[in-house]
């Protein structure tokens, strides 16, 4: 029998109630509104409540219309089927060998998110560890004064405070750029992926380092390039090898994290830093340098980046605050030298913009907050807990295990016996409760079976050493 | 001569402070952090600052540190050239149609932010339609009891309360989707690339509407997409002509406007939009639907989507905050139905999440700012300005002008004499201090010389008369 209007009209909003868009408290939409909403009558809608009402899913209250009464999940009443994305066919994506990687890299970002498992995959650092308070106090304080017209205008390069603050720490860095040649992106992840894009098209060759950060792999995935993969040891990439491939492929662009690189934790030095810009500006290549760790060095003075010895504009650096002050804001930027016009274009044809109420906010908080302070107790305490995770592991690992040694950041990665296959330990340690991140992730070509990455930096300080047992457990059960 | 290390550590810090890194009243340096930064001994920072303080261009204060004094330009000493971004040479695009059409909506955007323009090529509303206070107040008091860690589990699909509101709307437009199959992305644009993106491949054809927006045409070039320009009437697009368009080609995705089209301002009908989804349904052609005028409607009830009639989720259904309540938040929002989880997963590689303090924030406004009662002013008074912008182009354009007639949005598209030729009319009316949006920049293939698009929310009401009355002037010696 064909249902009546009435009874739709309640089974709609039945599931809405069901699916959690109407919730226990909430009004239900006026009379007057549902008539303008699902065109019906206002005899229709009485209807309607009335059986909603008889199901016990909303109550009429004098003078103020319907509300939502809570419901246990048995009691209501579903007619339409509402099938959540999970249940969809996803579309699966291009190459066997990246399907992999990102299916892998899903599935890590799924496991981070689980509360209770502890997260030595993760590639965020504690949340605790950020000023949110403090930061949330900029925020209130300056945007009772934003001019409602900024909000325009601020919009192709950013913020005009927040990139003077930009330029003020660069200047601490030793890089002189003025305001004007720093462009707010939504993070770096953005500023990442603009520059590559600015500078190569499908096909063309990209040198990248060998383990690499997973997300760099799949940007290039993404826009069909191919990865030239140049080793990284324990003093960063190898420049030699890049020179070697530089004569061996048409390469278009290098992508490279300079210091506390993700995953090995490696940094170039000086030297080396002026020595591949020097090798890239003479044959016009273009550096896309990735240095979301820079403020996290353990020395006493921040590293050079790259873009230092860049006097003609073949560095594009590229950074944010998500890793050293305030992740979920999604604000980075980037100083894309000769690129600029071409990077803050393609920006306009995506994002065009990221928010500027939370650029405004970082903005006062860099001039107010106490910036410096806050860093100061972060790198202490990322060092402390780089120290407890590395005599942990000393500890309860196999004494073969080849252990990284960076002097900044929050990773370590461990070179375990070529028995370990890290794909089964990620499997195993999630089974257990902690998340790793398997070294497969970290490479096109599927290498590094037998290391992995840990995150000293997402875990309270007396979580390490029981986590770190219990993983050597696993490990010294396969071996 | 070679110059001293502390003369180059002045001549540094000095053009820090030309370039406005540093300004006026703003605390140089402290010694220790110039030690670290510049790798120099305390003395060497001393003589530098010596130096600066006998230029007028520092002045030390007693157990303070040295500040900054504020300057004429002219005294200030400079060593280094820092060029900047403009200086430098960009960086060419790629096919010779395009770059006319980018280069022309970069200077139309350029005139745009220009205060002194009378905005009418605008595609911004004027920021003070919205409630930027209120907005303000529901960020200060949502950041107060956000939790550190939702910075991060927030961030696949965005906010939950700010889903569920946004699902809530949906029901309003009769649309019943779980808060779970919306996911947040950083403007509507960011929504309508990853869309876009998920379903085509380089070389792809994608049907899109003839005058169509210009950001979906720099998209497409962007992505290498071939367009398929199908005409839009009055009445949006014409279907029949898209079902032979779709004959002749291996079409793999249609975008188009279904409510207040910009620059049109056209809107299909139920009967068209249902017309429409079960064409491409058949022939499982992604419909990618930009709704970002939705709530700016005039009449009674809200538009239906045509996502209202996708029973198969085949409409990726894109919208946002930008033009109906927050401008600069940049919160957008896609529902994308079977293609959900690959969207996601393209913007986890991308951009990762739009600023989590704003989508917040807007959160706390949907439920307790009063959206409703905004809504109905910005409406009512988008019509105000609609027919007092109709009433002076009747008063003082010539009698063959033909003016569309939108049930909603804020633009209005005339049709002018074919002797006139907008792009000099462009530059015409910039000189003359009004903007307005040329007919080419609506199309890839540099139709439409004779029209132009006009905004009738980004000015106050007073300012509509004598700015048409002046670009009247213009048509009417031209013709």
């Amino acid at each position: 029998m064909k249902k009546k209007r009435y009874e739709k009209l309640a089974d709609d909003i039945a599931e809405l109630i069901h699916i959690g868009v109407l919730q226990a408290g909430e009004r239900a939409p006026s009379i007057r509104s549902a008539c303008a909403s699902w065109d019906v009558s206002p005899a229709t809608v009485f209807k309607a409540y009335y059986l909603l009402e008889s199901r016990g899913l909303i109550q009429a209250r004098a003078k103020s219309g319907y509300y939502v009464l809570p419901q246990s999940k048995a009691t209501v009443f579903t007619s339409n089927a509402v099938t959540t994305p999970s249940e969809k066919s996803a579309v699966a994506m291009n190459t066997p060998t990246i399907v992999q990687v990102s299916d892998l890299v899903f599935s890590l970002l799924e496991s981070v998110r689980d509360r209770r498992i502890v997260p030595l995959g993760s590639a965020f650092p504690d949340p605790a560890l950020f000023p949110v308070q403090r930061l949330a106090k900029s925020a209130a304080h300056v945007l009772r004064f934003v001019q409602p017209e900024t909000l325009v205008t601020d919009m192709p390069l950013g913020v005009l405070e927040l990139r003077r603050q930009i330029a003020q720490r660069y200047a601490l860095a030793d890089v002189l750029l003025s305001p004007d040649e720093v462009m707010i992106t939504t993070g770096a992840m953005e500023a990442l992926n603009l520059c590559l894009q600015a500078v190569t098209r499908p096909g063309d060759y990209v040198a990248i380092e060998s383990p690499a950060f997973y997300a760099s792999l799949q940007v290039l995935e993404r826009l069909q390039l191919k990865a030239v993969e140049i080793p990284v040891g324990a003093q960063g990439m190898d420049i030699d090898l890049l020179q070697q491939a530089l004569a061996q492929y048409p390469v278009k662009a290098c992508w490279l994290m300079s210091s506390f690189q993700n995953p090995t934790g490696a940094s170039l030095s000086d030297v080396k830093k002026q020595q591949l810009v020097e090798l890239l500006t003479a044959q016009h290549i273009p550096l896309i340098e990735d240095d979301v760790y820079h403020e996290l060095y353990f020395g006493n003075v921040a590293p050079r980046p790259a873009k230092h010895f860049d006097h003609d504009g073949w560095v594009m650096h590229c950074s944010s605050f998500s890793k050293c002050l305030a992740p979920g804001y999604r604000v980075g930027w980037v100083s894309a030298g000769r690129f600029s016009q071409q990077v803050q274009r393609l920006k306009l044809m995506t994002t065009i913009s990221p928010s500027i109420p939370a650029q405004a906010a970082l903005a006062d908080y860099l001039q107010h907050g106490g910036y410096d302070r806050h860093l100061r107790k972060l790198r202490q305490h990322l060092q402390q807990q780089y120290q407890a995770m590395v005599q942990a592991i000393q500890r309860h690992f196999p004494a073969d295990t080849q252990i990284s040694a960076p002097d900044g950041g929050y990773f370590l990665w461990l070179t375990l016996n070529p028995a370990i296959n890290s794909l089964s330990l990620f499997q195993q340690a999630l089974a257990a409760g902690i998340s790793i991140a398997p070294g497969p992730m970290f490479s096109a070509s599927q290498q590094f079976a037998n290391c992995i990455r840990l995150n000293y930096g997402a875990v309270k300080l007396e979580e390490i050493e029981p986590a770190i047992q219990r993983l050597a457990g696993l490990i010294n059960a396969a071996e």
